[in-house]
């Protein structure tokens, strides 16, 4: 049989082992999932070897281990690379789930599950399509390597150390990535750049303990205020970052980006409708929605705390508050720098009476883009067109896939986005879903994919 | 025996009452604590019972119920009431315990234990004493009634109602609070002026649900922005409350308080030493310290929250953020206009995008005083001079003891703090504690006073 028709005879076993992989809590930041990492990690490794890869092993780290495999057929045969992540955002929160996060579900074609999109449903797919073609054929049409990661979703700590390490083991021509989404379900799409990551906490103390907010109010320096101040410096009117330093390197954005942002005549009142903010654009930037999304650098606070949080009311001037913070870089920030200048202006602006502590997540990740003349990125985007009946649409990400510029620094080549996520599965938010049917296509695509791909 | 040896013979056993009192965790505001409210409501109708109280009961209300007992003994004496609460502030932040907040512990002559000193220890003094009058006399020097609230630290919501409800019930001359505390631990004081309340949660909600911050970033609304950017518009440089409207109905402090705070003398370098803020004074208000904590009204943030909290990062953009606010009040500021003032002061600097939710905590109160003149507050002078060998120094209070207008309003009456918790027992924080000295002295004081207070 041909390996199409395996993959369609077999899909029923492929989808119980997505859901089988999306039972593995595997989060990554909390060191309370160890285990789900680890379980995660031996499933990746385990599905490997039964679909017939080799020298399967998991690479180790000072964090979460890497899985590697590869089926080296030909040395003569191109070489890829395949990167995914086999660990999950944290679920909170809980209360917001319809379903248990890590017991996934299908609704409406739609499988529900912490991970599910992001990104054990991308990952898994190239591995049945090999193992179809291993099944079937005996063979693959290239060369594969596969190198999935565990820490994807705290920032990449190890995974540059991993590539510095095993270099020649994972030597390869170009890397294809299963992490990523396409941009809208009905659009296929292909990211050609992606925004960096820096990350951090900052902690604001005043007393060294609790205070009594009768007694000490008007007195006791009161963190929370302190921290309000400091976050309220950091964004001017229009949205735009105002930490000094934080622009240091960039350059204004690609005149040819910018057209095809105009011409896709992105609809921001639709954007604004889906995620329920009423009146559409809320800040008078005079720029478009999709240059902030794409082009410009962010920087977002992801939690604050400080405090009594409790029902009811507490009387206390509490004596820390945190705020964790994520920025988004584009071309020319370098994570180092912005993590610096953000530090340097929490330093000045702090008020009297107070301690600062930052605390830094990982090493962070520029941004990355490909260059658009790739023979791949042109195969890529034939493979879907044919399959979707239209053209894919060639756009930018605001989110970060750090792996671009890290296989590009290490290995010296370029990572084509193939993924069948699709940017609304919320992801990083309760009730996180994968579209069963881009599950089918995206075995269809890959397989289509690699075969065309031996004659590059 | 005398009533004074009674209570030295049976201090074992009233330290024991003491413990068994604080095991039982009584916290109001959170309903987790619901079993603790009625175990502790039912100790104090138990101890005043064993105390030779007579018509004791628990009154019903729409919360945690009040407790009620009296020894009428001859209604040509006057009537005295003695006020105190039986709930307690929630234990968090647990780690920071020593010993477990509801496990009493004795350490260097101090009793460890959440509530301790606000206010079971003080609370149990007068049924102390009254019991040894009773059982040593057969009669008390004065009439005696007692009601026990337990939602003090929850902003008495429903004590207002059962005094309104209980109006004869609770007629007296002069209401004694057990609750409220001594200044310093060196130096008697008497309260005759104490701030009032009014707490609220403001919460800010931006898109309808948790959205990715790469993607996101840039465009959707972040609640933790905007809510930092409120908080920070609350209060000036110099610490004042920028709310308008918020200061209506206040006029100029009373000369004579300004001079007595002058007098003192107050070294706050050592305050800020004590609290462990480095440096002194962090804001340079111009203002001495006592006059803020005294005289001035506070909005201090208790609480806030919102976001990822856990360990690690999560790249989320949160839809909703939230901060507890107390405001503390000086006289003429009603809790009502207050309330009123920073809900319109939040709604017309709510950035686009966002909806604002203000829940209201409780009724609050006004901020009350005691007419200088009163014969009672001569005769407690008087007695804490005696044993503390110096006149106690008349001081006001930052914090609240909502019943001082309460009793005024409803029953006509002035209320007398005589009180042994000191304001550094930390009874709002973790390790709270209750000096046992002090517990022994209150017990000398009382009945003094009770004998005292037979003659005006």
């Amino acid at each position: 049989m041909s390996v199409e028709s395996y993959l369609d005879a077999n899909y029923p076993a492929a989808l119980e082992d997505l859901k089988a992989f999306c039972r593995i809590p595997s989060v990554s930041t909390d060191p309370a999932y160890a285990d789900g990492i680890k379980a995660a990690a031996n499933f990746v490794a385990d599905r490997l070897r039964r679909a017939g890869f080799s020298n399967v092993e998991q690479l180790t780290t000072d964090g979460h281990p890497a899985v590697f495999g590869e089926i080296i057929g030909d040395p003569a045969l191109p070489t890829f690379l395949v990167y995914g992540h086999y660990d999950v955002q944290p679920p909170d929160p809980l209360e917001k789930w319809k379903t248990p996060p890590f017991e996934p579900d299908i609704r409406d074609g739609r499988l529900y599950a912490r991970g599910v999109s992001d990104d054990k449903g991308p990952l898994l797919i190239p591995i049945l399509v090999a193992e179809a073609f291993m099944r079937e054929e005996g063979r693959l049409p290239v060369n594969l390597k596969v190198l999935i990661e565990g820490e994807e979703e705290s920032g990449s700590p190890s995974f540059e150390p991993v590539l510095e390490k095993h270099r020649d083991k994972l030597r390869c021509d170009l890397v294809l990535s299963a992490d990523g989404a396409m941009w809208r379900p009905d659009k296929p799409s292909i990211t050609v750049a992606s925004r960096g990551l820096a990350a951090l906490d900052v902690t604001i103390t005043g007393a060294s303990k609790d205070l009594h907010s009768g007694r000490h109010g008007g007195s006791a320096p009161n963190p929370i205020a302190a921290l309000a101040t400091l976050l309220a410096s950091m964004h001017g009117p229009d949205g735009r970052v105002t930490v000094d330093g934080f622009l240091d390197g960039t350059s204004p954005p690609d005149p040819l980006i910018i057209s095809a942002i105009e011409a896709s005549q992105f609809d921001s009142a639709a954007y604004y409708r889906e995620i329920g903010v009423e009146g559409g654009d809320p800040i008078d930037t005079g720029r478009e929605l999709l240059i902030r999304q794409w082009l410009e650098p962010t920087l977002e606070f992801n939690g604050i705390s400080g405090g009594y949080q409790g029902a009811g009311t507490k009387t206390v001037i509490p004596n820390t508050a945190s705020v964790k913070i994520t920025c988004r870089l584009i071309a020319g920030q370098k994570p180092d720098h912005v993590i610096a200048s953000i530090t340097r202006h929490l330093e000045t602006r702090l008020p009297n009476g107070f301690v600062l502590e930052v605390h830094r997540h990982g090493p962070g990740s520029e941004a990355d883009f490909i260059d658009p003349d790739l023979p791949a990125l042109a195969v890529s985007e034939g493979v879907l067109g044919e399959l979707l009946g239209q053209k894919p649409l060639r756009v930018a990400m605001g989110a970060t896939i750090p792996i671009g510029s890290a296989f590009r620094n290490h290995l010296g080549c370029a990572s084509i986005f193939f993924s069948f996520s699709t940017a609304d599965e919320d992801y990083h938010a309760p009730n996180e879903f994968f579209r069963l049917d881009n599950f089918k296509l995206g075995m269809k695509a890959w397989t289509m994919l690699l075969r065309r791909l031996a004659a590059i």
